[in-house]
């Protein structure tokens, strides 16, 4: 892979998944970045582990009682953020089924990659008005994923902290947009354009 | 819950998290014995950071290369073992497809709580015959998820180091059969018998 490395931020975690994308990234057609070596299939803990104590540095100001992920892929990175931060970690679960209980909040998140709707969920009773909420998720690329479990922080009546993001794909708009509604969301890599002959983070 | 607590060993990290069953967890109809307060929806990290150490001391003699274990609910506590240990870990996808990839291992798995059968497989890419793998899951009842998982080691040629669970039903058999095989299966917490009035440990 022909690639730019653009980064100008000296964190070392960053740097760490940054050369990781790099090494052993692979861009597949319709902007898939295959990262199943390290990050969602097989994974390196230590790097992750890594990357859950940047999240905890770049909120280090905030007040977080919980850290909100989703499965399958979630699951890891919002476990280690939670670890660094010393809270426990919440996983929605997906449901094609219409049978949710009412004992849970829901949202409805479309799957580009998968082209369908699915159902999101969490227990109403771990998610409730005291808690002030840190999601964390693997990719950020149109915020569908985002959006839905943002809606759940919002029936709980919780607060929205903010949104910590492994690998953001800058040019899919996502991060961007929520940016821009006040909302601070941190990516360790942003990818501002990507193709089969490499890619290019934002620096 | 009324409970009989008979448990005899010393390891704290055991305790804690017989402790926590006992307090928290609520045993359903259909032997199910609900623990997504702090195991498998939300998740105490403190407790499964311990966990993860328990088990990388019950397989200290031996060497691993590799955890292995089963999405969703067992990502999080193979990922805190393969912290302590060191080494990756790698997370069997689920599938009620039939399109899988010939690039991969694949096992059926029966769910007697979900009534299907489902196809479980890791990317043949990250399990070689070169791998010693310790494999990791939240529950063990009847076996199935673990059977599954044993074959996709044995497909890959890999060799297998044992089984770490956190919850055995023991009444339900799985596990004292597989230790009659001769595999290695440490359960932190093996519950004999099971009621909504209370349940009872094995000592």
């Amino acid at each position: 892979m022909v690639v730019s490395y653009r980064n100008q931020r000296q964190e070392p975690e960053v740097d760490l998944l940054k050369r990781k994308i790099l090494e052993y990234g692979k861009v597949l057609p319709d902007n898939i970045l295959k990262v199943d070596s390290f990050l969602n299939h097989q994974v390196d803990i230590g790097l992750l582990t890594e990357m859950g104590k940047e999240f905890a540095k770049l909120f280090a100001g905030c007040r977080i009682t919980k850290v909100l992920t989703i499965e399958a892929s979630g699951i890891i990175l919002g476990g280690l953020a939670a670890q660094a931060i010393g809270v426990p970690m919440l996983f929605a679960k997906k449901s094609q089924t219409k049978n949710l209980s009412k004992g849970v909040y829901s949202a409805k998140v479309m799957s580009y990659t998968h082209g369908k709707v699915y159902d999101i969920f969490v227990s109403k009773e771990y998610l409730t008005p005291e808690d002030e909420v840190l999601i964390i998720d693997d990719f950020l690329a149109n915020g569908e994923a985002l959006r839905g479990l943002i809606s759940l922080v919002e029936q709980a009546g919780a607060k929205l902290v903010g949104c910590g993001i492994a690998i953001e794909k800058g040019f899919q708009g996502g991060g961007d947009m929520m940016r821009m509604q006040g909302i601070k969301v941190e990516s360790l890599a942003i990818i501002d354009r990507m193709s089969p002959d490499g890619l290019v983070f934002r620096s």
